[in-house]
């Protein structure tokens, strides 16, 4: 394995934030680091796609050959931002044999019993995979904090455990990416009301979406917070203008791109011999 | 939900198999139900990739709704035969989200200290979702007869456990598809042969693979007994030809879309007042 450093894209710089971030600040509508329109975008993420792909592969080979290394993306976001799509159009162009996907909901009595990284340990994706959270521990200081689902002195206490755990898990061989799709109030306003009007989207809707648009304001200091006090070197927080979902979903391909170029992947070398296999087999 | 049937494809009907199944009788670079040669067959596969992605979304709204239905696709094999490649490119065109895939590898220490279906149980997949077996309950009758892992009347107390299972779990809403992937001998020669060639294909090469040859014949054996013993009309076996990989794939990709559109999907009706939630929402 080369020392040297392979670079992040100008999307993954530009994105990557930590304390002082200034959510409100951050224009949600906003395109950071690519020039181009809608078509030029989808265009750029169509092309990319083939080298995750690849390289996915390769991740998944060198698990074979026992290398422990893996990728986690974890997804947080206000509800419309398009989680759901990232999956779909970014993870979904890799083989779904070397995707992990775990969706977070309100947790189970028994899972409640537990701690609250407890469900997350489990669903940690095995070596050669890419895993994706879609919500994550991070629930735990968001609506656990703005809903009072715990006490300020719970929350309080789970920043450093989840910093301490991150460090776990990257110490265990896991790259991890924080993501939080970042969409205006006004944007999840229009989704909302589209999933109204279109009976084929009446599933997605929830009444409940509604209400806690009432505190907006409170998710995004409870995020702001997060951001704040788990932001690591090794675990960084990127924050993405979601309101375009074409740049949204080739800012996360982005991201997954320069996370498994930088693990500097290689075929694995075979541990017999390809000479005897070779006559082993014409004998068969 | 309507009474009448949706037929099933030609492919599909070809393909079914039951008792007095001859696998040597049948071609395995065939393309039965096709006319078209490769470029047509990738073609079709192609054209029909959204129309099972759309219905898989469907399955999974009506989830949400509380229906229960599901469908699972049992994947069974000699190495080299193609499974992989099946995961990929057919069931890889549909959402990453609603598709679970289990590949049942050799059993662990606690695994193999319960009967032979408790490892299998637990990854049946979720009401909406796609489920798929890589490798399956069906390895209890193969490579246990072949390779005497149980004894002879362990494997015949199974084949009749197997039915009831897999009755029940289609009495809870699942569609079943067994699938045997069915190459020749010499094709799986050709396969390891260029496993052996190729240095990013040497991690997918294992040399018990060239062993387990000397057994092909007590293989074959093994799938016609189970075949055989295991054929109802409500979890039926399908027999592809496999020597040609886009037929194969063509094939599976039929399999599903014919079992996705007997299920005769329809979007979830709202449970919540329409008019009442927009008024809602344009109030926030």
């Amino acid at each position: 394995m080369a020392d040297s450093q392979i670079a992040d894209s100008e999307i993954t710089r530009l994105l990557r934030v930590g304390p002082g971030v200034d959510l409100a600040a951050i224009d949600t509508s906003a395109t950071p680091g690519f020039d181009g329109d809608k078509a030029a975008g989808e265009a750029a993420l169509a092309e990319g796609a083939q080298e995750v792909a690849d390289l996915q592969e390769q991740l998944f080979a060198a698990s074979r050959g026992g290398d422990t290394r893996n990728v986690l993306l974890v997804l947080q976001a206000m509800d419309t931002a398009g989680k759901g799509g990232i999956v779909k159009h970014v993870v979904g162009s890799v083989d779904p044999q070397g995707v992990s996907i775990a969706a977070f909901k309100r947790p189970t009595p028994e899972e409640e019993a537990h701690d609250f990284l407890w469900r997350i340990r489990k669903r940690l994706p095995a070596p050669g995979m890419i895993g994706v959270f879609d919500r994550s521990h991070y629930e735990a200081v968001l609506i656990h904090r703005v809903r009072g689902l715990s006490t300020p002195e719970e929350v309080e206490s789970r920043y450093p455990v989840i910093v301490d755990f991150e460090k776990e898990v990257v110490a265990a061989g896991t790259k991890v990416i924080k993501v939080m799709l970042h969409i205006s109030r006004e944007e999840q306003k229009a989704r909302l009301a589209e999933r109204l009007e279109r009976p084929d989207k009446h599933w997605k809707y929830n009444p409940g979406d509604v209400d806690e648009r009432a505190y907006w304001d409170d998710y995004m200091d409870a995020y702001r917070v997060a951001i704040e006090r788990t932001s690591t070197d090794d675990a960084p927080w990127y924050v993405i203008p979601a309101d375009r979902k074409w740049y949204a979903r080739l800012a996360v391909h982005t991201l997954l791109l320069d996370a498994l170029r930088s693990l500097k992947l290689e075929w694995p070398v075979a541990e017999f011999d390809v000479e005897v296999e070779k006559k082993r087999l014409a004998a068969t």
